[in-house]
């Protein structure tokens, strides 16, 4: 750790000033500009003459409370099978997480529920702003390891912003449908990531490289994220969608899904693997490649086609493709996001694109006024719908791949405190570590008096 | 691992060619069966005029959420204690529970919801399949670390058909009641298992002896496991109960007997442990013992004596039985269900025979009708009920027994890839470890230049 | 271990007559007292011609199952940061929750639910039953390690009814608001440990020092707690609170608060820790500073600047107030309650003074019944439910002061099992601990064969 203590200076200034910085900032627009909706304020739910039972509340609550565990515990955990950055893994999440959940509710608040001079909040605008904070995790686990948290938060203050914008122009703009982020989440996600870690390229990380891998326990601590994040996705592609039909069919399509992309899973990472040995990382593509048609009539059998191409694509990209990304591309991706969720994603959109293409009025009935209004209203016919949702994903495609080279320009401002090369994937530079731990980083596991038994 | 390569030969075939058959198979299946329910299909819930609050999915898809944690965090988690078997342990829980998701939901749907030549799903028969991969999971308990995977999803095929036969056999057959199946699913998957186990008797397990117990952190790994099924068991035992008091009921009354499971557990295992030592393993019987009675009007106090009894029953049963019941039975119970779910199971079974016979009109009132509708019809009486419990706790134990011989001579079909004696409970075969677990198979922690040290 | 067989001796009968005499006494006790209630009930539920899906489980029972994350998993795994200590933590939790679930159930239902000889019991019971086991295992937090579970069920048995008189108090006589127990559960919880771990002071508890810090995996469990507790926290504070708006403000405001003291914890501690390091403990501080006004008309912006103040207190408390509360005071608080719930606890219920303080007609409107009935109707000002407020926290103090006393004379009865100095925060003497645990303790993680390796 020689030459640290100048490094360690800054960061002991540059991430608590940020910080500090960002959360005055939002304190402050806060109180100028949010307020409680017509649902969470006293006098204007009662006002309003309302029974207490049809509060907005008891129909999102329980899908929003999967959610929050998906981004904190899912996207926490899957990020900790590095063996030494575990506790960045889980932390920096939390921390990105926790600031994009204030930023976003501003600036989604701007753009969707903007009226009388305030933003208006309520369950809604919280899975909003937990949506936005999911976006903000899949770019970091293109990067992880990499970058300091102050970098981080500067990235998350970027990403929400074109989060938002790109949200609104498909959503508002375009009216695309889009419920479970297959688009505005995932793909956007995975490329804005991509490209910042494309201009953050470290020709010199093989000196990190033995960090690089996991060891067994840390393996299980990645499979409770894994495994949090198959659960709850049923919850997340539905949490927005309209009530009634919509959430039940959306939850059930999204269940479905993810059972053929883990069998898929099963089978191709057995085939391509080492001695047939297997992987279980793609299993979650099930859930992302449904996140645009989840809540449209794509029938049982669809979800499970869907799923089972997902979970094959995605795993055949962590097998062939992963290298190339950086040979080729020079994109060093920690956690494989394109596999997990940039296919994934583009292969929803098109999806999205032909199940919109194939709606009629007979199958949705009067349903179609809750899932296509535009095409329910005659504004539009299925066709122009299908292209539509198509234009979205390059709108979206845009704005990721624009917004990440920015961002990554951002990044690399030079007095941005960032690890260096032979320092990645390392806690102990932002952590107390154990002591224990600290010694296996030397060589050895033995805590204590370890020539006594030599 | 010397010989090893042909044996990844054939598993690199078997496994995954049997995954895309299955996959195919049920997708060909669900093409030309599955539909939506009028509650998931757009056109049916809207054609109906029905008011969205009232959709099924906002009475039962919260309390689905916590049974499918418990099905793939709970189960998963829950056998994760082995030392080098974790990923096993999480992984085929995961890859068997999503395949017979799939499977049961086409069991379970010819036998109960096919009408018009279409099985039609929603949140109950999402329910339902969750119910029928836990039995297949506390079979799989029975033989962990014995099987390959190829296996285990045969015996998954074969069980799931069972399960959906005996479960039809006792609710549309006998109208036995069984909401949070004592006798369906814990009963029914304990004794499948356990003589499944008994046909794959293997007389040189000994040689994996050193690998059969835990390391501090896999059991607190398990430990994640046995929690999140203990907080949730309430919801397992609700999922499927009628609404209202229903389903309120239920949930106290698992809720109440779990804590008094546990405080004979630990009360228990104090006393017959070695110098006073604990274990809580048996704190989970007390969800399954009230699996039958729960939905009736059992009592508080029933409930905290039937929690009581279980947890006794079921710590004896761990500390003196499981070595009777290799030794005697040559039964190797790996997870010890015989006495977490068989024994608890049956005695949830009988503990259901006598609260139905104690039925009367004046203690249900109007709410006979939801509970014992044959009661309330007039067309059985209170004893005639109970016998009808016992007669299908009867035909479990058949089913279960007969069905477990069939999966053990299914299993033992020659070319199938199964781990030599050797080389049971280890992760290895199947998966990718990383090298600091390798090194620990060959007696060292040490990750890095070993030999530097000493 | 010479010497331990007498101690085990004392063990093995002590916890499980302990156990089976609470368990026998509260059964008893239930069968007398206990019945399901209104909503529970067939009979009654149907008498009343209720609509199912008014029942009061589908308002309450989603809450609830977040809440009953958080006492067994959220607390359980929070503890569980100590190297050596991780079965004890979750599964003295697990039975100290356990027992404390139902005897709150008796001692609260006679204080609250009590009417024509019964205690009537539901879902909010069981909510309630949830909130006093939280306030023991905040109890638990501060003696962690130094305790054996025999004292441990016997200070439950205190608290239980000490907690039920001063939230009785408090709720009832007073006519205070406290949903989510900055006060009543928080406050008390923490002083009363403290107090007791005052009364238990060992001079000699540096024998111990090498088992009181973390390994790295260690930390990665208690990180599971951490992140659990916060995630679920606005459910804990919505649970008991009026049903809507009441809910659903609860909720929004605990979880802009949440984020705050995230902010404000990685900020400071980054300030305040050697070398810039982090420490993200002091995260949860949000979650319990908003326990008494997160219900009332706090706005997001108060939420916001209750969340920063609460984490820069907890983290400074813990960087520069632990040490003071060990050599100073003589309170060795293993956990940290102080920073993490007695002080923010005080500063959530003087946060509750002002905002009641507050209050007008104005911004309640019509909602000011449901919040502050005794203003709404007349019988007190808003200045008087001010001071109300504040007597309640005095009133609270005392209660744990005075209990936290009493209950540490009663832990030091000289017949008690405790733990030697020198064998604190030590599983050994209380579970079956794996070999390769063991070895760790003697200096090796070496499993197999060590000598053969040197």
């Amino acid at each position: 750790m020689a030459g640290s203590s100048r490094r360690a200076g800054g960061r002991r200034l540059q991430l608590p000033l940020l910080c500090l910085l960002l959360q005055g900032a939002t304190a402050i627009l806060f109180a100028v500009f949010v307020r409680y909706n017509h649902e969470t304020d006293a006098a204007l739910w009662h006002w309003g003459n309302h029974s207490n039972p049809d509060n907005e509340f008891y129909f999102r609550y329980p899908s929003f409370q999967d959610v929050h565990t998906m981004i904190f515990v899912g996207f926490g955990f899957l990020m900790a099978f590095l063996q030494r950055y575990g506790f960045s893994s889980v932390g920096f999440t939390f921390l990105l997480a926790a600031f994009a959940l204030q930023w976003s509710t501003l600036v989604q608040g701007f753009l969707h529920t903007f009226h009388g001079g305030h933003i208006h909040i309520g369950v809604e605008s919280m899975i909003n702003a937990d949506f936005c904070a999911g976006a903000v995790l899949i770019s970091f686990g293109a990067i992880l390891g990499k970058t300091g948290p102050a970098q981080l938060l500067l990235m998350a203050l970027l990403e929400v912003v074109l989060f938002g914008l790109n949200e609104f122009v498909l959503l508002s703009l375009l009216g695309v449908k889009d419920a479970g982020g297959s688009m505005t989440i995932h793909t956007f996600g995975a490329y804005f990531g991509l490209v910042l870690s494309r201009v953050l390229y470290r020709p010199q990380l093989e000196k990190s490289k033995h960090r690089q891998s996991s060891v067994y326990h840390s393996d299980l601590f990645a499979m409770i994220g894994t495994i949090f994040l198959w659960i709850f996705w049923p919850s997340f592609n539905s949490a927005p969608t309209p009530l009634g039909d919509g959430q039940h069919r959306t939850a059930l399509n999204t269940y479905y899904s993810l059972t053929a992309s883990t069998l898929s899973t099963f089978a191709l990472s057995a085939l391509v693997g080492r001695d047939g040995r297997l992987d279980m990382n793609a299993a979650l593509a099930g859930g992302v490649v449904v996140g645009t048609s989840a809540e449209m009539m794509l029938t049982p059998f669809g979800a499970l086609a869907a799923g089972f191409l997902a979970g094959t694509v995605s795993t055949l990209g962590f097998k062939f493709f992963t290298p190339i990304l950086e040979s080729k591309f020079k994109i060093q991706d920690t956690c494989g996001v394109h596999n997990l969720h940039g296919m994934p994603g583009v292969l929803g959109a098109l999806l999205g694109v032909l199940v919109a293409g194939l709606a009629t009025h007979d199958s949705y009935g009067e349903g179609l006024e809750s899932v296509f209004p535009l095409i329910a209203e005659g504004q539009r016919s299925s066709t122009s719908q299908a292209l539509h949702q198509l234009f979205g994903l390059f709108v979206t495609l845009i704005f990721a791949s624009v917004g990440g080279g920015l961002g990554g320009l951002l990044l690399r401002l030079p007095f941005l405190d960032s690890p260096p090369d032979s320092q990645c994937y390392e806690d102990q530079i932002y952590w107390e570590v154990p002591e224990e731990h600290a010694d296996l980083a030397q060589g050895s596991l033995r805590p204590e008096e370890p020539d006594t038994q030599a």
